[in-house]
């Protein structure tokens, strides 16, 4: 059933009127009518069983109950990215990031960013990986709006506070190393934030590293294969999802 | 570093001839010229130093040493998928999917796959598939060239061996299932083959499910959230390098 995401703060007796985007969306594209079913998730990130009460002059909707569902990971997830070089990196990122359950998404220039968003384009830029956030978002059923910001520099984005700070890198893989994010993961309790930060195609440099680990980034290792920029997050989210949602669940069973 | 993967059956002493294509990616996206170093990946799966020692008339490479270096996984991994409706996603499954470590590929046509692939375009897809897993396993650093194939329809796929079978069911997840992938994932042994199947955008269908339960396939759910056709694979790829790569080399410590 299609769902919609409406910004309204609390829950009314009265019909909600759509947004233009999604009165839009009903007309267009479902060809929506009085009795229409949907899903309204309200900002409370419930979600609500709501039907089309009225089309004339602007479609609104009724709010039937309250369902039963949530599809959000039990901590919170950023996913910061150094600029990749495409357009379609950030777009897929952000796509397959929000199907797969992260909750915020920061892209930052880091030392060896090729593309460079200039302070003109960024408003643009964001509202268009925005739309594309909320497609997902709408797809794949989530309860809450995953959000986003561009930060100038790597300093920005280490003074972004989380429980448990991450920073995938190569190297810790080459060594070997297997334990990180095994360990970071099995210590999150829920509610819990963590950040997962990625270099661009070119990796991050020695100081970009140095730097982290002492914010407190903990090197993780992704595997023995090397991942492109765009897929390393993807992994990370999988695999957060496999051991707070599937393994950790068999535990308390 | 590059690396080529070379059909040859043997490490020979003699100097190597670059295949035409190889040898074109040498010249005009490497500029190599003699001395150039390259990582060559044999048909026994081994990686070996390598470098240029003649241009003329063809480029040729000359084995310097072997290398002890293995990114596979420690299992075997068929995905299939019932074909999807663009062109775009089976590119995204095979190049994501090289990366994460799959081993083979397989498209079927399914009940509800709109698009469908008639016998006289199935080679030249399939070939062009092919060239999108060499790159990406270059890219990855793997030891082992993916391969792929076309199944006309579920009966084919349900013929295939493999030690353990799942397919990944929405209303498996919806009913709260969380157990079946991470039984399946401990359960593996090393050099083991699993096969995990999903459907294409519509889903499967009833009859289809309870055909793969008849034949042996497990239903598991991936999530909370409703992953797209090609997200699906990508995480149960993620999922299998984390039990099998980072938790399982944990417990073995």
């Amino acid at each position: 059933m299609q769902r919609y995401f409406l910004p309204y703060q609390t829950l009314t007796t009265q019909p909600i009127q759509l947004p233009k985007e999604q009165a839009h969306h009903l007309l267009t594209v479902l060809r929506g009518k009085i009795g229409t079913s949907l899903e309204i998730v309200l900002a409370d990130h419930c979600v609500y069983q709501a039907s089309v009460n009225a089309m004339d002059p602007v479609p609104t909707v009724q709010i039937d109950k309250k369902l039963a569902v949530n599809a959000e990971l039990p901590v919170r997830v950023i996913v910061a990215c150094g600029l990749p070089k495409t357009k379609e990196k950030p777009e897929l990122i952000v796509k397959k990031g929000t199907e797969l359950g992260a909750n915020h998404f920061i892209f930052f220039e880091s030392e060896r960013s090729v593309s460079h968003w200039d302070q003109k384009k960024i408003t643009k830029k964001l509202a268009r990986l925005a739309k594309i956030i909320e497609g997902a978002a709408e797809q794949s059923h989530r309860n809450s709006l995953p959000t986003l910001e561009y930060l100038p520099n790597l300093q920005a984005v280490t003074d972004q506070p989380a429980d448990v700070k991450l920073v995938a890198w190569e190297e810790s893989a080459k060594q070997g190393e297997t334990g990180a994010l095994v360990k970071a993961l099995q210590s999150l309790q829920p509610g819990q934030t963590i950040l997962a930060l990625f270099g661009p195609e070119g990796g991050l440099t020695e100081t970009e590293v140095t730097t982290l680990k002492q914010a407190g980034y903990l090197p993780a290792g992704l595997g023995p294969r090397i991942l492109r920029a765009e897929t390393a997050p993807l992994y990370f989210l999988a695999t957060v999802s496999y051991q707070l949602e599937l393994l950790n669940a068999g535990k308390s069973r």
